[in-house]
């Protein structure tokens, strides 16, 4: 038996759950099981007039969605949820539907996990006073030390431009997230420089399947600190760790001036960027892409894709949002999955 | 009389005057004067076999290049220069050719000046401890209080991405250039922002000719700070900054995040992205259109645009450097001279 993908439907007042219901409408859930409160799911389907059938995944067993219908774990919202209004009562509801994933997942129920956008702001407010984003809050239930934010362009898209014809996805992975610019400098070090890139690294082999990942690295600083004229960190620290990982055996580039990496010249042959902090490598991956790439977070001990965009508050409840980021993020998730299961299986 | 655009052929054992040579062979350095070492632009022409006869200006008049014929108003050497290796005693000579423009720019003489690269590290070694680039030398040797950087690609190529038809130029200005990163932070001020701002939205009338022009700021931290969860200099600084702006009528969106700015829906209508510094704004426009870029510095008394890529001492020496973005600076500074003319004209 195929084991199914499991989508947290995410923040119920953004455009999470109509996400999941217009895929379902047009048959573009195959494999694929929802989580979130099917009463507010059924709501949103009538609000925008989607013919979807909410259907509660029965216990002990995951039947997956057809065309025009939607199989749902439950998990109860704690208020009720109007689109484009956030309520902090619900933070929990948002949380517990994450862990259902999760634990499917460790559990074997389930080959992946999907998640749609939740809300930083309103979890935080809704007394998770430290959670800082998906990433990290799975780093924590899944029991890690570290893992690794991953976006990835669909190659299909990315060739039609024509200053890129023939190259692959974009991926961009990133040493720091989710973090104040000002914090940034000092969140570089040689340990997290390594371990961040090691894990890219195994994660390209186990769930991309590529056997000897060629990583290029940005400097931090404008022009790589230039020689130490625009900064020392890449003298003191950045080429330090590429060097002992290169002593390693990974096939690493850098560190480059992350102003020019990102052209065909630097970018032949790399499977994978490693960005300092977030707005160096996301501004570039997300206008190479938008509402075509996926987040991808490494280092679990389960797959896990998400959307590359917000809960558009803005959009909520009108049907006019864009599912095809989640879309890429479902289609993503079963390949990695594919290839995760084959790779264990290997000899 | 048609005044010449002059252009400084930069450090001498870079591209920079292959480039220019390159250019006269092929008859594209219409109305243009090069500023160099006569010398040096023989030895290379006769070192890549192109057929261009280079002649020195006659002082007093400045003849302009024709097919095959490169005219070049001379500076000399102070050492011989060798494709590939550098030598600081020619920091002087290098600075020397952009005093030379900046006198005939001002003089009336030429119309606009055009900058080949220079190589930041040999400059400072060659006695010049505080050189921070062009653009700030340009700053300091017009006498302005400050300068914008601005990146533009060309249109045309951009319009050729799928998912960008029908945009216009990409534009990009930042608010901080060749600073450390760990510097940027604190260089986030009320003031600051708005001055830039000013300057940007000025010279845009000045000399793109954009009436109103409309100006998209990122944030400074990820996703902008988040309301304060991810930092406080949006709400503390560039808030206040660019509430302040549009008091004074300035039409400015943000701040956004810059990792979804990019993107169509946000980039619709908008003349010019402000970004905060260096690697925010400039990995994607050159993502957008590498070698089809041109830098502009806004806020001088005079007109200077200049290729978007370095030295590459790498290739230097080879005729295997594309002149492409040479290309587009020179045309750019025609017409921002021809529009910057025609404002100064008009009543």
């Amino acid at each position: 038996m195929t084991r199914p993908l499991l989508l947290t439907t995410g923040e119920p007042a953004g455009i999470g759950p109509e996400l999941a219901l217009m895929l379902a409408a047009r048959g573009q859930l195959a494999n694929t099981v929802a989580v979130g409160d099917p009463q507010m799911l059924r709501q949103r389907a009538a609000l925008l007039g989607l013919a979807v059938e909410v259907v509660e995944a029965a216990p002990g067993g995951l039947d997956i969605s057809s065309p025009g219908r939607l199989v749902v774990w439950p998990a109860t919202l704690r208020a009720p949820a109007t689109p484009g209004v956030l309520d902090p009562a619900n933070a929990r509801y948002v949380l517990e539907t994450l862990q259902i994933a999760v634990d499917a997942c460790q559990a074997g129920q389930a080959a992946a996990m999907v998640t749609a956008p939740l809300h930083k702001g309103v979890i935080i407010e809704g007394g998770f006073p430290h959670f800082t984003g998906h990433t990290e809050w799975l780093r924590d239930a899944c029991g890690v030390d570290e893992v690794v934010m991953l976006l990835a362009t669909d190659a299909a898209l990315h060739a039609k431009n024509p200053l890129w014809q023939g190259s692959g996805d974009l991926r961009v992975a990133l040493v720091t997230t989710h973090l104040p610019l000002r914090d940034v400098a000092d969140a570089i070090t040689f340990e997290r420089v390594t371990q961040i890139s090691r894990l890219l690294a195994a994660d390209l082999r186990r769930q991309f399947g590529i056997l000897n990942p060629r990583i290029a690295v940005c400097g931090l600083n404008p022009h790589a600190g230039e020689e130490g004229h625009l900064g020392r960190e890449e003298l003191d620290t950045i080429i330090p760790a590429l060097d002992a990982l290169r002593a390693d055996g990974l096939d690493i580039q850098g560190p480059l001036p992350a102003d020019t990496l990102f052209t065909p010249r630097h970018l032949a042959g790399v499977d994978a960027v490693l960005a300092m902090y977030h707005d160096q490598g996301l501004a570039v991956l997300k206008y190479a892409g938008f509402g075509q790439a996926a987040n991808i977070t490494l280092g679990l001990p389960l797959v896990r894709t998400s959307v590359d965009h917000g809960t558009a508050l803005d959009l909520a409840g009108r049907g006019t949002a864009d599912p095809n980021s989640l879309g890429v993020a479902l289609s993503l998730a079963q390949r990695l999955a594919a290839q995760r299961a084959s790779t264990l299986a290997a000899p």
